[in-house]
């Protein structure tokens, strides 16, 4: 479905990073979900540059509602969030020139010259707003629910945070300014970062998201596995290139004795004692926390010269971005893997109990 | 769409390990492809167990064509193959003590007790047989427009296989009767595993799936990225707990002057350098080989006690693993991501370039 | 999706008129529905030809579930069912000239040639088997709901049969061979379609489908209207070539004040005094029976001679339908609208209410 | 997929009457097709009230294209287009009674009083603006390959205009004011029209849908055949409550040596001598014009006392609509209907040519 995504609640996205606007429409959404803006206002925040360490196209991002909603609830017709674009520099980019690991020259291919290249056009990071935007009404309709997703930096350059506990570490989450656990392991990081800026250079990272608080039973067994949906939504970002779940790719270098999970009893529940499968067994979630990875490449931007191809006069040439850029994009995606996730699990529970779940909760 | 995947091009999969039978149905099919039983015969011996190495239920894996081909070619409607399950041995399965890290629990939670158990039912890697039958008419199908998919086991325990150098590697892994590149590595490879037997235990691995002679400017920009495609039908499998392309998790210790892949031109096309994009940016296919790994974890079945919980009496319990199981699936479940990726591919050249794509070839 | 259709439930269709078999795969299910063979069969029986009335070709439409059921009853995973052919003759069938308002040169044109030609194939009313035989588990699943759906000739020929009054009218035609309610207005049917057939000729007609006890709130307010559900479906079947619901193309000769349906109460109940909207309102169900007509065609096979073309060596020709056919398919193709009513039925219920709907019941 | 349609190409709508803007997205369609501003404000003026017919509401109806568009062409990433509300007035609306045959209950029944019940919400004729408008995009593209789809109205009271001859007979009608082909025709109408609206009535009608100059061979043999997908999608309108066919609900009285389509050869092209199917055979067109007949309702709103139910108070009342209402929206929803058959046909080309298809043009 190109850029619409779910099965019973479906995201379409759209936009062009120097195009008038970047929005999404939500359809499926359960009728009576409050919806605040201030938590919009906020997750749109957490997703905005820090000027101490990444771009200077610091966009407002003014948001508007235009339909779904009505009087401060959401109507179960669809959403639409539209975020203007009002920060562009479009003078800052040429067409022709690829700039290495970016998506200039396959946005060509595929377009044939029509693409909007301005800032990337569909392909700028800037069209994920629209799903952090989203984030602002999915995870406060979650955790009403019991259910809360976090998303933190568990890598970036040599640095390493601690691993999520429990679901009071989302709501820490909330109030960092740089997602991480540990603030020592954040001050390292932004370190790194800066470092990597002054050189001209950028950074990749690890991020982890945790959903605590599901119900079991959620998922497919084969093709619309919990893992399946969540890697599908992840790898819409361009910058992601690994998805793992639990263990991930450290399973190769386990025995089966030392990877399987345990099953006890705790408080009359069927609980794991380790969680190495993140929380889902055979696609389908088994009531542990769900624990996903995300690798995130360096941003390609950098201010080195970099040998590359002009592909309109298919000549070889050499670039150096001159644009407004993070030196690291592992940051600012952690916001928007959380509204990623929300989504998939809101359309999971929608789908398993029924369209009015968000509201009237869950009932097995 | 749960048991279904795919876009223009779609599979439904159906079965359970010790029902009748497991197959599955493409609808979409290109008329006019040549369909030679013997290829699906190999890609089905592929996935047989190796009884020197794995489970002792060899399946003859007898398939049937219900619809969809006339005088040995694709008619263009819904392609039915189906393979009978022949060597069930219901007897070994005992519902009530969940198989840790197996679906035993979280298919009961979903299905309420009416889950056909025996065997692992629907969740059994047995549904994969389908999967590699498709890759008996997919993958010929694409060779003759000179893309070539083949997946070797990169890593096994504490052993490494080389990487794929070219397309000539698939050819040799065609060969092979253990999918690795270089003979050496297997040998280890069949020795770890043969002592993970030994020991009653299991072992993990990671594979590699390469594509060669694939067109640039498949796939979308968000959602149905390349990426995200792949992944999504990679995660079927219930072994698999990562996927990544290119560099992946290795991406997190890189620079962007690292892990940028320079453009270049040779023989007058656009080529880049160092492929640690894995031949996708911004979700599209660049025209460099696609290079994805996948994580897959130790079979959770093994025949050392472990700690569970019997969920239909709910109480602690012990137990230990004896049906007959493979020590190591990520031998073979190397025919199945080939035949996996070979459904995406197809799916994203029909999406592209028309429904008639696989017989008349890519005009561009 | 092609040969696939629905939402949270859905239908793969697959097979030919000649080829191994027909038959689908339901996926989506709720787990725990009773299985009763007997009602497959009774289903299967409904759409068998009447040796008196009909082509001369009977199936016994022997059929088999592959996976989905376990010990009775659907297990949640994908149900297949498989109808053989057995009573195929192939070589009634010619292929070039064109059997006029068949598919045969659409047929051709779509797929180069390569399309099984016998007996129409893919195209042929005998993939329809597939529906009456899923119509076997899911009405009565929807009967232990306390939803009734059944399907009736209303017009044939010049003879109009009487409208539905109530579910007690479903139950009836359970009864019924020849589906009508009025026994008059079937005798005289029966006579027409007699008549026709001893002309050479072939008789159209209208069907209607009640659907009773449904609930309110079903349905989506734009695409997925109720209305624009079941004419989807409706039109799979090549004969259908209008669908109407309520007054349906009435409504062209009626002032607004005449055309509404007032409103009142009844028994705390809101109801329509009168249903010309036939329980559809905005797309979404009103409480009120839904009601569906169906145009049918008459059979394109009749043994006159006819002018056509040979689409192989391109020249003007003749033809006479020599294969073995039904005068009219309007009394076969009842039981496939109640079966195709059912699926769309059924996916409303499991988005609205959730995957266990079909087993647990409503619970608004 | 609720409030999207479509398979390579799909329109996603959203908004309300009273909101701030309704509004579509486009995704899948081919870069390169120019995009005329001018078309898409006709089209949005062919939908508009008539002041001396219809309702006082009369919407200047801005509209702003938010992405997708480049320098006046289509850039292949989703085209959102947003038409403002400005001439709301929702004082006019009550809530609790229902007026009869509209969707005030059901939208009750399925949103549970969160859903925006001014001027009818999502439900109202409003959001048809958005297919309207994307009309103006698809249909000049669509005219650029030789094919033109227009609708007139067929029938109205007791007025029937004169049938389609050719494709000269849809420019006729871009230069219509009221869509007839038959002036007379048309004056006779619209004196009906003044009439019902002179009685505080409203009135129904028929139209009729031509798509001239497509290619055969389009359309899927069962579930997604031509009839299914334009059905489903015209059904969308609530409206609309008839679908049918070439001789549709005609081919009840016909018999088969009547009803079949006699195949010729014309300029060394296949042809049917008459087109009783509507230009599809087995879901499949076969070249000739497909025809399209829609069953319209009259307009639910009249001035008229009616009878209904407070579904607050749950006690019955009268209503009598205040709000401002066409007399016949037979009228206004012919641009509407040839956007749709537009979005379909355009779908259609570009699944079974690729998606350039649009730009380049169909090569067989």
């Amino acid at each position: 479905m190109k850029n619409i995504f779910g099965n019973s609640l479906t995201m379409t996205i759209f936009g062009e990073s120097h195009g008038p606007a970047v929005g999404c429409v939500l359809d499926g959404l359960t009728p009576g979900i409050a919806v605040d803006e201030e938590e919009i206002r906020k997750a749109l925040e957490r997703r905005r540059p820090d000027p101490k360490l990444d771009t200077a196209r610091v966009e407002p991002d003014h948001f508007e509602i235009l339909s779904g909603v009505f009087a401060g609830n959401t109507t179960g017709t669809p959403l639409t969030i539209v975020i203007r674009n009002e920060d562009a520099r479009s003078r800052d980019y040429v067409y022709g020139p690829a700039r290495p690991s970016h998506a200039d020259y396959t946005g060509f291919l595929k377009y044939h010259g029509y693409e909007d290249y301005r800032g990337g056009g569909h392909f700028s990071g800037r069209v994920t707003a629209a799903v952090a935007a989203a984030g602002g009404i999915l995870l406060p309709a979650l955790r009403a629910l019991g259910i809360t997703v976090g998303t933190h930096i568990k890598e970036c350059g040599t640095v390493t945070d601690r691993a999520f506990r429990g679901p009071e570490d989302v709501e820490l989450l909330l109030e960092r300014h740089f997602p991480v656990l540990s603030p020592e392991a954040g001050q390292k990081m932004e370190e790194e970062i800066r470092n990597a800026k002054a050189a001209g250079d950028s950074i990749g990272g690890i991020t982890e998201t945790a959903v605590f608080g599901l119900p079991g039973g959620l998922g497919e067994p084969f093709f619309d596995s919990v893992e399946g949906l969540l890697s599908h939504a992840a790898f819409s970002l361009g910058g992601v290139k690994g998805v793992s779940f639990g263990e991930g790719f450290g399973f190769s270098a386990l025995r089966g004795s030392e990877a399987n999970d345990a099953l006890r009893l705790m408080d009359g529940k069927v609980i794991t004692k380790t969680n190495r499968n993140g929380g889902i067994n055979g696609g389908i979630t088994n009531g542990m926390p769900v624990l996903m990875n995300c690798a995130v490449k360096p941003t390609p931007s950098i201010a080195t010269a970099q040998e590359t191809v002009d592909f309109v006069r298919m000549e070889e040439t050499e670039t150096s971005v001159q644009g407004r850029h993070d030196p690291a994009i592992v940051r600012r995606i952690c916001p928007v893997l959380s509204g990623m996730t929300a989504l998939v699990i809101a359309d999971l529970l929608i789908m398993r109990y029924g369209e009015d779940v968000l509201a009237k909760g869950i009932r097995a």
